[in-house]
């Protein structure tokens, strides 16, 4: 389950420091774009601002506040002058790079598959652990795009019933496999509807007009690493190995915005209205539910906000305690770049208490 | 739920007659194409045939056996001479034209949600309950698309284990809202690869690079009609009223054959291994599950076949005895013209044996 990479402990890392200079790692990838949208929107607080990439993407130039920065290569030394680093990067960068950060005091907040199941790493999310994020040893981790809309919808049920079980079907955008997963799905389905062949670039079948049932690899007896983040990722976050989840991850011919169908069982019933109540309630929730009139969560009306939007809320028809809800999320947001820049506002608002 | 129109009793169709003359009704749709192709491919015995429609459409012809057939009217007097009908027709036109047929000694095979509920009318998946169409009173009715697939993959667990639950999120094609529904997806999405408008014929949004979380109408608590016919179909099928059915049913844009993610609960424990031998064991089930080798059902693969196709099948990561698995079928076939052959076939066999 855990990382077989190490890094150094490092203890003083509390208090905080002020970060002066901050990074994005992966500056140049689809999330990473995101980020620099994100902490120019949200005027996240800094003194300088550096833009880190692979080999081949240094030397070239972001857009950042309405100017063009230039791209640094990732390499050991770029974090010496570094406090605080957002990083979204493939697991095999966030295995490298991030132990050279913090060998350098230089905080990372990972948004990479690598170190969330460390246990000197935090997972969070910052409307259900924020408390977690303040005793890391210099990484912390955000969870999997799939896992942190359902654990959000997940927080105030679990606050409210104590959750016992969760079963999930995901349909994935596929923004999840980056730029290049939604490039296929466009030339696949052009190709597709003018009877032309097309090579895919990112995945294995033919995603335009059909379904992959398979998310990452083979992991668990039969599950996909991508389900097998959801159930340990979740335990994670909530701090409780007894709510058991059981996932299955498919890919569908959407571009952006993950959904799920989700039922949850817990131990104290929570009637509809109830629930309703609770996501409305929820900083990060939108609720929209109406059935009768049609209206309730899409991939097309959810790209582009940051929100974890729930409708089709209603009873199991199963199960006593069960509720049964869907579930839609730009996962390129809250699912990653949002969440990310949620915690690095954490360890901001952390520095200023101090 | 049971239907509000009615049709007279007819007890004395048991024994049933030998078939002279039969007729296709809806024979220019779809589902009715598709039958036409199977009486012929299946070399379904008959002296007589005849193809009604609807106005709309009576006066045109039909091909069938490589010839040009007229297509009649559907009235009642149509029947006068038909022993056996298969139909496949809106709910309300079901609803007129069966009791014109059962009033003139016709055995109806109803593709249509209409009847389906009524306690007269057995609702038959062959594989399942074969000896419930023995006992029609004149309307032999065939499932719902969505729920022949599940029930079909419920059978041999069922029979092992005695399920008890059910927990199933749908991912259904087009396909099942007619050839209107696959010419929405099909212009939608170029229309939308070349940034132009669409108006859908069939769909209430738009179907092209998005997901809709409701198929039907609002029913009951918060389920779509497509939601509780597979509640209430698949306790009707296995004449079992303890089988919880919780269902989220989901049109996704792929053309044609619907997948299912179930997970089933049953009393007494079944091991993967024992699931693929019953599974393998059953027939109308094909087994194509090794996820190592990224081999599993998916739609593009299994339009054109007969049978419903079954992978990723695991142990249940949340409950003991559950067992998780992917079951996808062409859902104009199994899920609609082929079940209803098989029942006309049944009715044939019994005949015969007469």
């Amino acid at each position: 389950m855990g990382p077989s990479s190490t890094y150094p402990s490092v203890p003083y890392w509390s208090p905080i420091p002020v970060f002066e200079t901050i990074a994005i790692v992966g500056a140049t990838g689809a999330v990473g774009t995101l980020i620099r949208q994100m902490l120019a929107e949200r005027d996240f607080p800094y003194q300088r601002i550096k833009f880190l990439a692979s080999a081949r993407s240094a030397g070239t130039t972001v857009e950042f506040k309405g100017e063009k920065h230039p791209v640094e290569e990732l390499l050991p030394d770029a974090f010496n002058d570094i406090d605080l680093a957002i990083g979204s990067t493939p697991d095999e960068v966030a295995a490298e790079f991030c132990p050279w950060a913090v060998e350098r005091n230089c905080v990372v907040v990972d948004e990479s598959g690598y170190w969330r199941m460390d246990p000197k790493v935090p997972l969070v999310v910052p409307e259900i652990n924020p408390e977690a994020a303040l005793a890391h040893q210099g990484i912390i981790s955000s969870p999997n795009c799939s896992t942190t809309q359902m654990v959000l919808a997940m927080k105030p049920l679990h606050d409210a019933g104590k959750i016992r079980r969760v079963i999930v079907s995901t349909y994935q955008a596929t923004s999840g496999a980056g730029v290049a997963g939604q490039r296929d799905l466009e030339r696949g389905s052009r190709a597709f509807l003018d009877a032309e062949d097309y090579e895919y670039e990112t995945f294995a079948h033919p995603i335009a007009f059909n379904l992959i049932p398979q998310i990452g690899s083979h992991k668990h007896e039969g599950y996909t690493s991508e389900e097998m983040k959801m159930v340990y990722e979740t335990q994670k976050i909530f701090g409780d190995d007894s709510i058991k989840v059981c996932p299955t991850c498919v890919r569908v011919p959407v571009s952006n915005c993950h959904s799920e169908s989700i039922l949850v069982e817990t131990e104290k019933k929570i009637t509809v209205d109830q629930a309703r109540e609770l996501f409305a309630a929820t900083p990060g929730i939108k609720v929209v539910d109406d059935l009768p009139s049609g209206s309730y969560p899409m991939p097309k009306d959810c790209a582009g906000d940051d929100a974890t939007f729930i409708g089709r809320i209603r009873e199991d028809l199963s199960c006593d305690n069960g509720l049964a809800f869907w579930c839609v999320s730009d996962n390129l947001r809250k699912g990653a770049a949002t969440n990310a820049v949620q915690i690095a506002e954490l360890m901001v608002k952390n520095a200023a208490a101090v």
